[in-house]
C-alpha cells in the first residue's frame, strides 16, 4: 500500500459522555491540523458505529471558532455508542478506514474501547496495513489501569465535590427539619466517582459525614449505628452513597417491589440505593431522609469542570496524534504525576493490552478502618485534579449577641 | 419608649434556603452599617427560632470580607426553619425584640413568614412599639403574590436551565443505547420550577423535549403517546417533570408499595413521580429510561446562579432597610420589571397582607395547548431572570464524507 500516499486521521468517542472528552478531540484536530504528514481530518459519527456504517464528518470543514469551543462543551459532540463489536466487524472496520486512507485512528474511551483499538491494531499489524491505532484515556470511573488518573474523572469529582458542599449547607441551614439527606451519586462498580463527594468537605463537621463504597458490602446495622452517631453527635447527616452498593449477599440494593407489574425488565424497580437507604433509616430512625440523585448531569456539567482536567484532556488528545504520526501504534497516552505542589503532570504510553478490559481497583488504603469514610490518602492523591479549591464561601464568627430574657424553648 | 434612643436592626432568614438568601443579607447589613440611625446589627439564628430563644448574632463584630462574601454563598449564613408560630409566640417576639432594642426588623422568606412578618408588625402598632417590620422575598417556587419574580427563582432556574441542556447533550450523545432521560425538579405545587429546564433549549429538537407541570394532571396515555411521538420522531426523548405532578384525581405520582414494611410515615416511598414515570415506560413502552433528580443541589447551586437574581437579591435587601429606616413598615420589597431588552428591574413596596400566605398561580397562557411544554410568553418572561445566556458550545457542522463501501448495517 505504499503507493497511496493520502493519509487521513480518524477520531472517535466512544462509551459515556464527559465533561471533557471534546477537549480531547480538540486537542487532537488541532494538533493534527497542518502537519505535513496529514491530509483530511475525520471524525466517526457515534464511534465505532460510525465508522461501521462510513458515517464520517469533515473536520476540515468546520469553523476553527467551533473546534476552539469544543475545549468547553460538554459531552460527545460527534456521539457515542455502547456497540458490542462481532468478530466480522473488524474486517469491516478495516476495510472501512483503508476505504478513507485512515492512516492514524485515534479513539477516546474506556477499557472496552481500549480492547477495541487492541484487537484492531494487531488485527492491521498482521495484515502489513499502515495503520496507527492510539488510545486516549477516557472515563468518569477513573478505572483505566497505569494513567496515573483518567480524563474525565476531575471534573465528574469536581461537580460531586461542589455539590455535597452545597448541599450540606442546604442541610445544616434548614437542619431544624431536614435532617438527613442521602447523595446518590454514579461508579457502579468502583468507589472513585463517590470518593470524591469527600473533596469539598469544609471542615470534619461539614458535609458529607458518611460515604459508603461499593468495595465494602453495606451492612444495614452498621450503616444505622454510623447514621445515628452522627445524627446524635450533630443534629444533621449527609451521606454519600454510590449507586453501585451491595449487602452481604452481594445483592444490589435497591428499592424494588414484586408486589408491582412487572415487564420484561424484570421487577420494577422504583428508585435505587438513595431511596432504599431513606426508606432503611425511616423505618428504624424514625427520620425523614432527602434523597439527591444528579445522575447524568454529574458527568456533563460544564459549570462544575476542573481545568486541570480540561487541560490534561487536550493534552493527551494532542499527544495521542504526535504518537500515531510518528510511527507508535497499539498504545495508550497516560497521564503521570510530575509534582505534587504545585501539581504537574506529564503524559506517556503504555501497551493496549495493558489496559484492555482491565479495571483499576479503588485501593483499600483509600477507604478509612470504619469503612464509611474515604481516608487522607484519596483526599492527598485527588485533591490536585479537581482544579483548584471550590470557590471561597463566607464563614461567619457567629459571636453571639448576650441574652437578656428567661429561657423560652 | 421614646426615650430609649439606641436603635438595632435584626435580620432573619426563613423557609427553603436558595443560592442568593445571603446576597440579601450582606445588602441590608452593608446599607445598614455606618447609618445614623442605627446602632447594632444583628442576625437571627435560624430564624423566628432564633428570635424566640434569643440566639441572636452580632455582625458589627464580622469581618467586612465575610459580610461581601455573602454575596457569593449559597444556602443561609444564619441558618433557617420551619417552625409554625403560635399566638403565644408573638407576644415573646415582641418581648423579645424590645429587650435588643431592634427598631428595623427585615425577614427573608416566602409568603409563610411575610405572614409572620404582617402580624407582627399589625402587633407592634397597636401596642404602639417603635417597630419597622419589612419583608425581603425570597422563595425558588417564585410564587409571591405582587412582585414580578423571587430572589431565588433567578439562579434555580439557570441550574435547571443549565442542567437540562448538559443532561440532554449526554442523551444525544449516547443515544444508541440509553434514548430515554426524565429529570425530575423541585416545585410541589406550581410549575416556575419545572418550567425553567426550557430556558437552555437551544432549537426545537434539543432538550427538554416534553414538560410537564403541575398545574396539570398526567394523564398516563397522554403522556405516553408524548413520548411515543418524540421518540418516534427524533429517537429519543428528555422530559422534564416536576416533583409535584398528580393524576386525574388529585393523587401524587410516586413510586410506592403498600407491601413493604411501613411505620409512621405511612407506606414505604420508593421514589418520586420520575422512577413512577420511568417505570411507566419501561412497562409500557418497553424501553428503559434513566431518572435524574437533583433534588435540593438545584436551588443552592453558586455555580450556576444567575448574576440577575444575585444582583437583585443584594438590592431588594438595601431597599428593604432604607425603607424600615425611613418608617415604612409592615410591607414587603417587590421587583418590577422596567425594561425588557436590555432587561432593567427596579424596586417598589407592596402592604404585607397583599402577599402573606397567598401564592402566585403559574399562569394557564405560560403552558401549551398540548400540556406537555412551555409557551413563548413563559419564555419571554423568564428569559432575562437567569442573567444572560448559557455558555455558548460548539455547534459542528458535520459535513459527512462520502461513502464508499456498500452499506453494512
Amino acid at each position: 500500500m505504499g503507493e497511496n500516499l493520502t493519509r487521513n486521521v480518524l477520531v472517535a468517542q466512544s462509551g459515556g459522555p464527559t465533561a471533557v472528552i471534546n477537549s480531547s478531540v480538540a486537542g487532537i484536530v488541532t494538533e493534527a491540523k497542518g502537519n505535513e504528514k496529514v491530509d483530511e481530518i475525520y471524525g466517526a459519527i457515534n464511534g465505532i458505529l460510525g465508522v461501521l456504517n462510513e458515517d464520517l464528518v469533515d473536520f476540515g470543514l468546520e469553523d476553527p471558532a467551533a473546534i476552539q469551543q469544543l475545549r468547553h462543551t460538554p459531552s460527545a459532540a460527534l456521539g457515542s455508542c455502547r456497540y458490542k463489536l462481532g468478530d466480522r466487524d473488524y474486517a469491516r472496520l478495516l476495510e472501512a478506514l483503508a476505504a478513507h486512507n485512515v492512516r492514524y485512528f485515534l479513539c477516546a474511551g474506556g477499557n472496552d474501547s481500549m480492547d477495541t483499538a487492541h484487537k484492531l491494531a494487531r488485527l492491521a499489524s498482521a495484515k502489513g496495513l499502515e495503520l496507527q491505532v492510539i488510545g486516549v484515556p477516557k472515563t468518569v470511573d477513573n478505572d483505566l489501569m497505569i494513567t496515573d488518573h483518567c480524563p474525565g474523572y476531575g471534573s465528574v469529582a469536581r461537580f460531586n465535590a461542589t455539590a455535597t458542599r452545597d448541599s450540606g449547607l442546604d442541610t445544616e441551614a434548614i437542619y431544624t427539619s431536614d435532617t438527613i439527606k442521602i447523595i446518590e451519586t454514579m461508579g457502579r462498580d468502583t468507589g472513585w466517582i463517590t470518593a470524591s463527594t469527600a473533596l469539598g468537605r469544609d471542615g470534619e463537621d461539614s458535609a458529607p459525614h458518611l460515604i459508603y463504597l461499593p468495595e465494602r458490602p453495606l451492612i444495614a446495622e452498621s450503616f444505622l449505628n454510623d447514621v445515628k452517631d452522627v445524627y446524635n453527635r450533630l443534629g444533621k447527616a449527609v451521606i454519600c452513597v454510590c449507586e453501585g452498593l451491595r449487602n452481604e449477599k452481594g445483592e444490589f440494593l435497591k428499592a424494588s417491589s414484586k408486589d408491582l407489574d412487572t415487564d420484561k425488565f424484570g421487577h420494577a424497580q422504583l428508585g435505587g440505593v438513595g431511596e432504599y437507604l431513606a426508606n432503611l433509616i425511616a423505618k428504624h430512625l424514625k427520620i425523614k431522609a432527602r434523597c439527591d440523585k444528579p445522575g447524568t448531569i454529574q458527568r456533563v456539567s460544564m459549570a462544575c469542570a476542573s481545568q486541570v482536567d480540561l487541560t490534561e484532556a487536550y493534552e493527551v488528545g494532542r499527544v495521542a496524534f504526535s504518537k500515531a504520526v510518528n510511527g507508535e501504534t497499539d498504545k495508550m497516552v497516560t497521564i503521570m504525576r510530575k509534582r505534587e505542589d504545585p501539581y504537574e503532570s506529564d503524559y506517556g504510553l503504555v501497551e493496549l493490552q495493558e489496559v484492555a478490559l482491565r479495571t483499576k481497583k479503588f485501593p483499600d488504603t483509600f477507604i478509612n478502618k470504619q469503612s464509611n469514610f474515604v481516608s487522607d490518602s484519596f483526599l492527598k492523591y485527588a485533591t490536585p485534579l479537581i482544579g483548584g479549591p471550590l470557590q471561597e464561601y463566607a464563614h461567619l464568627r457567629k459571636e453571639r449577641v448576650k441574652k437578656q430574657l428567661p429561657q423560652y424553648m
